[in-house]
């Protein structure tokens, strides 16, 4: 879709950018299955710290790709604010996480997609 | 992440679930960035109804995807309702952006999109 | 915000409108804060398809609040789908609330929302 | 709902909580009916940077209020992150929507729901 889109991109890489957005997609839906998987665990009174990271991390992904997704009137100084806020969401649920990761195998899963949106929403904030 | 899931699925197909979160989350992408595309062309006039009908597709492919990614208590009236309101957004919208797809690359790629989602929506229905 | 819109809105009962937003709304947020509260609950595990069928009820909600603040394109076919799909959601999330209202003044309260918006919903549903 | 929730609210300021939280979901259904006001201008092609950035601004601002519906796992770090991002994108959208605030009302009212809701954000920010 980037290359269909009619007007210059602002100068952002576009790569990068591209990959941010396929990785800010990826672990919204990843968090948010993470935070039904661990709902259906006979533990699930040990995961609430866990789920409710889960769903925050999937809103602020969902919201992050999509702004992303946007191009016109181009704001360095906002999307800097998205990726930064999502960069810190990431870091948080995929700490969270990995505490489960041994245990559970969507926590594993999960930890990871959020240190590839992570390092994605960091490396697009340093190519601004 | 559905072989992570730690219960039953509660029957549903798990090929065509898999595929139908797939469509929903790449729908919600493409309708976003297509929304924004027609908001800059400079025949952005003509495009109106698009971006809104854009805009209300990327709305319930997100949550039709999100809500297919929870199994917990499942109830497949619920996932019923979702996926015929979601089969019925890709279908406008996949109407529209065909009759702006021969101008506007982003439509087609765009009409392609929903009419994958739209497929997957009512094949998923049609295994409840 | 419906007052200023600059063009018609399309036959549709504006007060019915203007009341439906807000019920659904208000619903999204009451499911998201109930869906927490149950996660909080010492008695969690019981709770589980409460908490998903908050979830769902949010993201419908929102979805539905959003797609009926747009009037561009107006297609009532649309409207339709989006509006049984939440009415549905709401009726599912009502009744589970219910189970618990008793024991959980956060269930009552989301009880209550979730029937004024299943109502709203079906209202304007009959106006359109 | 706030006094609902079955555990303690981590010491954050409760007022200023119920203020913000309502304050993100008024300005984002406000922000989505902008936009779609904006696209039935017959000026629309002068107003896609505010479209964008109304659009923008709604997503984050139903991120944020979602996240402060949850106290579950409280995490200042994580609050703090949203409501900053919140605030960036309020007052971009507030500054964006004032620029056409005396051609048109629904920019008006918007710019204002924006303020609000930025204030709130900030206020809250203050109080962690």
């Amino acid at each position: 879709m980037l290359e269909s889109y009619p007007k210059d991109l602002g100068g952002i890489d576009r790569d990068k950018l591209a990959e941010c957005i396929a990785a800010c997609f990826e672990c919204a839906q990843v968090c948010t299955a993470c935070a039904d998987a661990c709902l259906s665990e006979d533990t699930v009174a040990d995961l609430t710290k866990c789920i409710r990271t889960n769903l925050d991390c999937a809103d602020i992904c969902a919201t992050t790709g999509r702004a992303l997704s946007r191009h016109t009137g181009y704001d360095a100084n906002l999307t800097r604010a998205f990726l930064e806020a999502c960069a810190t969401a990431c870091q948080a649920c995929g700490d969270e996480c990995t505490q489960h990761a041994e245990m559970h195998e969507h926590c594993r899963i999960c930890a990871e997609a959020c240190r590839r949106c992570e390092e994605a929403c960091r490396a697009l904030v340093g190519a601004l």
